[in-house]
């Protein structure tokens, strides 16, 4: 019998699109021996990991976790010390709010040892794909990604700082908290900053809003933006719009 | 004779390791006409592109742009109306400060139009690949991500706010201003604060030092730390220290 080398292998991804995971996740999946994979991380990717191999759903349902972190953390030490290689699949990067680190810390503890793929985080990728770079010359200089959702449950108080800057911010897991948000920049003088709320971004059913402060909770509510979804705010938001147009113009020049 | 489809496609190369790019951009990279590439793009991807296909460096050699934007915006245009598809693969990810969308606006001035397609940038991967995750429960709720050479060539003053705060801090090109950012720490009594230092990352030459800003300058001179490298600041770089003594560790275990 071929002996078991356990192993966690963090595998970013991506925001949604199959196509927009990197040649080494594939690789990974291809070598894993089990899969653990969230509800953020597309199905189809787990096509490239052997038929034979199982696969368990360890995401949220209906908003409600299937199973705690602390239930992960073992299954994930059971898994690799049984069957060797277990990939943890998560939407985005493993290291960009996905916990992967208190994973891979756990795992530790029982010699296991762990490889980390990075993915394309929706934080950069998905505003980018709406035609907004979170860096413009001009525009923005830095871009800060801060939970909409601590470990408390509120949203961070990094948003505080961050209305005070001219940073672009985007917020990850934070629409529930889109009201609050919009009176922290309030606060500041900041009804007139541009923001945009892409639902799904990267995916067939891909759904964006934007506007200002002033406007967007309500866009949110007629367009019913709902979750997963980020939250863009700041100067290159506007870029959205010009692109959009930009783009119109574009199709009627080249049909 | 076919029909020219003028287009520019904006593609993430990654940190530097030829399978951290995206099975979207090796299909981009499939049906180029043109390739344009950075420094920062690994040679490698070329590969993927078809061999008759012109490649065209268009970098910094020995710290010095070889063409201007301008110029490498003017000829995007013309090869993209000359042969059609025009790849512009760039180190990391186009929007991260990679001026990928000063492009995109330019050629659309000619009615060309563009397709985005993310990479992982160095801000999140190089890290994580380090044993640094950008966030961690207890350690950090954001990360912000700084550009260290501005249009004013200076070090952007988001640094001096990002000091004041509890994020995990990403200076990309900023290692000729090591000692101002130091300044700029020291001065809101952060001397303590931990520092890391990521040299090529994700490649085999991938060198790393880590400290304090008490000792990082020091320590930088002494490992000649050179560019591309990044600056990561923050709590979370401990987790790199703790990473290397688990990993000896568990190398002594497995082995």
């Amino acid at each position: 019998m071929k002996k078991i080398q356990p192993k966690l292998t963090l595998v970013g991804a991506g925001p949604g699109d199959p196509e927009l995971i990197t040649l080494k996740a594939v690789n990974a999946l291809a070598y894993a021996n089990v899969v653990l994979y969230d509800s953020l991380a597309n199905k189809a990717l787990l096509n490239h990991a052997p038929a034979s191999v199982l696969k368990i759903f360890v995401g949220k349902r209906k908003g409600k976790h299937s199973l705690t972190q602390d239930e992960i953390n073992k299954l994930i030490v059971k898994y690799a010390l049984l069957f060797g290689n277990v990939v943890r699949l998560k939407g985005g990067d493993p290291f960009v709010f996905g916990r992967g680190y208190e994973e891979a810390d756990y795992a530790s503890l029982f010699g296991i040892p762990f490889e980390y793929i990075p993915g394309i985080s929706s934080s950069t990728g998905v505003p980018g794909l709406s035609g907004i770079p979170v860096t413009h010359r001009g525009a923005s200089e830095s871009f800060w990604v801060i939970t909409g959702t601590t470990k408390r449950g509120s949203v961070s108080k990094d948003v505080v700082l961050a209305a005070q800057t001219n940073a672009t911010v985007v917020i990850l897991m934070g629409l529930n908290k889109l009201e609050e948000i919009k009176n922290i920049y309030s606060k500041y003088g900041k009804n007139d900053t541009p923001v945009a709320l892409i639902q799904n971004g990267s995916l067939p059913d891909e759904k964006i809003v934007s506007g200002t402060f002033k406007t967007i909770v309500d866009k949110a509510k007629k367009a019913k933006i709902a979750s997963p979804a980020i939250i863009v705010i700041g100067e290159v938001v506007r870029l959205h719009q010009k692109f959009s147009i930009d783009k119109e113009n574009l199709n009627f020049i080249l049909n």
